[in-house]
């Protein structure tokens, strides 16, 4: 079951207009985020963003953000999917539209939410930096926007060299973030990321990432980092709102040692997680 | 009418999955060409480049060449679009998928064609240079993808400054092109049009009014432009497969002259294409 501009129906029998300006001109945005046991983690982070990216685009959301948060709950509930963790995706697209680039006036934007049994991945990977540049030069490298090919041809490029997640570089040669996921990089002993300004998604999971940094005493700091920081840092961490934290194990062939800091920020992530889980499922006082 | 994966169809009947990756990753490409009372214009050339990109993306397309064309002719004559011009669109998806990057195996590509009459555009245009980069570090710079969306926010900052038409610049800040459109500029006396690696887009207009330049003697060459260059440029050009040649009186408030250069090719151009419509006219000998 998906739920498509206000009604829970099931996919086979959801229709996406051919005009949709999302379909045809990437003109539109979306969020991906993971509910534990029925419980979206951050919500209210991820609405904030879609909103504030619908704002950027010139977009109106067609539904109050406490009426999508809703809607997100009943269709983990029509999905029974309270007991398990799920992949919730959130897209908002303009609506439909005649042809051209112009944005049609009076257009209704289209929501649509899906949700998905999530199955964890392994705790650590191999990564590779891919030969596609991040475009550092657009307002879209720091929002999550449908244009979301680039991150696809990156994934398949180093797939093909036999890795697992890819490292985008600006046009600048710094580094930017994964195809899916920020990225922190342990230099000494500080945590580094990346700053937005390098092209980099304000990932909700970096966030997270950052505070707990500070709750732990772990140094961590937003700098720019080029691929010399990556050859010499300790340990490569990628971040996103699925996964959480995966520990990068082997870098262009450069193998790392286990991570520490990894381990530490990832144990005090699922606890987060997992409280919110229980605070879910907790029976209401009379 | 519209034709979507090999059948003719009412618009408001055609059902676009909301699972497509083309709406939910940008993941495909897209043609527009315009058709000359029934006859498409460099229809060859478009479709060799749908399949090319389509190669680039490891999208194989789900109808021989041939097969696509004539549905292109057959989608025009169900919209009684054979005897006035129209503005076709093919839109090639890599189909439905699951959440995630990685396409899927065996997945059934989508391939949908539109055809709306084409009212045409004043010769003449104000442009603006746009603050959104081109990204020369992606090859979707050099492809007609789906992710569009840059443009469309190219487009809609400078309309929002008075201006009709957006030029990019890329990240080195070369000029690339416009939003809707390749570029030429007269520079002393040759017609100078940024290379494919400055982050262009090789365009079918663009390459015809290469060809027309030389068939009327008029030195044209591929070379990188800086903005400086286009703001001491006798002439400055417009191109693509619908408004063909438009000239840019003026550009971030500087007037330049009527477009001298401009209108021979315009002529040029204008009586190949009612060679073709003829051409397609023209009773059959018995």
């Amino acid at each position: 079951m998906i739920w498509l501009n206000g009604a829970i129906l099931a996919a086979e029998r959801a229709r996406i207009d051919p005009a949709d300006r999302g379909l045809t001109l990437a003109d539109g945005l979306f969020e991906t985020l993971r509910a534990y046991r029925g419980k979206p983690f951050r919500l209210g982070d991820h609405l904030k963003r879609l909103v504030e990216g619908a704002a950027a685009l010139g977009i109106s959301p067609p539904y109050p953000t406490a009426e999508i948060a809703a809607a997100v709950v009943e269709l983990l509930q029509a999905n029974a999917l309270t007991a398990q963790d799920a992949a919730l995706r959130i897209t908002l697209t303009r609506g439909t539209g005649p042809r051209g680039l112009a944005p049609p006036k009076g257009v209704h934007p289209t929501l649509l939410i899906t949700a998905v049994p999530y199955h964890p991945l392994p705790e650590a990977c191999s990564a590779a930096i891919a030969s596609i540049r991040r475009n550092e030069g657009s307002p879209l490298s720091r929002l999550k926007s449908l244009a979301y090919l680039d991150n696809v041809l990156a994934a398949r490029e180093v797939e093909e060299r036999g890795a697992e997640e890819a490292i985008l570089l600006n046009n600048a040669g710094k580094v930017a973030c994964a195809a899916r996921a920020n990225l922190f990089a342990l230099v000494g002993d500080h945590l580094v990321t990346p700053p937005i300004g390098d092209g980099v998604l304000p990932g909700i999971a970096r966030r997270t990432v950052l505070e707990l940094a500070q709750d732990l005493g772990i140094a961590a700091e937003e700098r720019s980092l080029r691929p010399a920081d990556l050859a010499q840092a300790r340990e490569i961490l990628l971040t996103n709102s699925l996964f959480e934290i995966r520990s990068v194990a082997k870098l262009d062939g450069r193998v790392l040692v286990a991570g520490e800091i990894a381990a530490r920020l990832h144990g005090a992530y699922r606890e987060m997680a997992a409280s919110l889980a229980v605070a879910m499922t907790k029976p209401e006082s009379h």
